[in-house]
């Protein structure tokens, strides 16, 4: 499916752009970017890959994502002193690539025959878990255990797919119906600031 | 074997509540305690078939852990006013889990043809690992590095089963042995607050 | 090739060693400094296996890895009051594994069928992910996203041995030439107190 490709490579480049972000207010070195900017953008996928069992993973399996994702890092690094403009226009790029990356990581885990919940915490973790590893490396506890409706917008969105999955729906439109939940409940919570109860 | 797989369901929810429990104190959000209770319960076996090959993970074959580990990291959540009163009895199921988690971990990796070490590294991993995780997401020092008897009565335990193993005791004697080793160990080193030598 | 195989273990005990004495100075107990002097020693291999799918990992197939490793750690732990003598000439030895490790996950990578850039990252990872994930236990950011001349060494080599292995260079001739200049890169580096640019 072409346009869920052309999708997936907005999202790729958006998640490498925001970890070699976090690098660069870190102060990391040129190194350092690099590898927030790749473990952002294809970490959780990588990890959904490993846990499925498909291996080697698809950021090894076809190079785009990698040389994307070291693009994304490096244009960062060499804009660093203007980047703060383009830091709100961004998040809605990595919304999108959030709606792409639940459909994708949701369906291929019900293709290689996990359960609903299963599937629905493999969408999740496609989105999430680049993020996560990238907090642990800038060591901080992980944005997405703290605040902000992030990952449970991704959730929303992979519970609605399996649920329409098991229900017959046809894939391309449940794909279509999770992506676009995902993406306005997280527009809508950057809008309203919206947040999930705290401890 | 049932009473095995019933001990193991035990562990996984205690596995849970301490991990939902961490994330509570840390003023995570709700999103924060659940993934802290899954990887908590269910981190530390998933790395182990990670690392024999057996995959997609018993955590994502059989999802009985997922929702048992969802129902208590929930449960936490709701009742984290009151959680304190049970801390303490907890870490008898949680004692109770340690040795359930050593057999389980050590003879699957012997079933995988992993040597005597290998295999006993494996039994103290599905014990830990998973503790690991939480407390790497809750940007401290994993507890088990730094002090009590806790890892190291793990240890002890699947020393002890491959020992037995390689003697050629029957499994359930050698399994019960080691269990019960790791639960004794464990349930003085509370009782006793003892703690290993340090740098 | 008995020298590589000689060599890896040269590597291996001296990254088991740093471990440990990362362990030693965050004050944790005998079970972390045996657990960072393993991670450390075994743990970039082990994820380059996980990856590149081959199960288990070498470290679970030659237990002689984590034998060694336990040793370096231990040895350490027990001389930790007059190891800083040592700290320096360990250098030496660090960067000779440097040199090997970065051969070995890079050759084995393509020898699974991956492309280059893939290839060349599972060279880099080989020799840093170990070092990463101590730092992450260690609850510190992970030096070499920092600074210092470690990761970019290990990187120059492995894009030396795909390039000359594109070129159709016998492998032994790229081999020892991509080991050659990762050592020699890293020892410059110590000597004259290099960095990469800071963001």
């Amino acid at each position: 499916m072409t346009v869920l490709y052309a999708l997936d490579l907005v999202g790729t480049a958006a998640f490498a752009a925001s970890g070699a972000w976090v690098a660069v207010r870190r102060r990391m070195d040129l190194f350092g970017v690099l590898v927030l900017g790749l473990v952002t953008a294809v970490g959780g996928g990588t990890l959904r890959d490993l846990l499925v069992g498909d291996l080697p993973p698809f950021s090894l399996q076809d190079e785009t994502y990698l040389y994307l994702s070291i693009v994304a890092a490096l244009t960062v690094f060499a804009s660093r002193h203007r980047f703060q403009a383009v830091e709100r226009p961004l998040l809605v790029l990595d919304a999108i690539g959030l709606g792409t990356f639940v459909v994708i990581g949701t369906t291929k885990a019900l293709d290689f025959q996990l359960g609903f919940l299963g599937a629905a915490l493999m969408g999740v973790m496609t989105c999430t878990a680049g993020g996560v590893i990238r907090d642990v490396l800038a060591n901080q506890v992980p944005l997405i255990l703290r605040k902000e409706v992030y990952a449970s917008a991704c959730l929303a969105g992979s519970l609605l797919l399996v649920a329409l999955e098991s229900f017959g729906t046809p894939r391309p439109t449940a794909a279509l119906l999770a992506a676009a939940t995902v993406i306005t409940l997280r527009l809508l919570a950057i809008h309203y600031n919206w947040s999930l109860p705290r401890s």
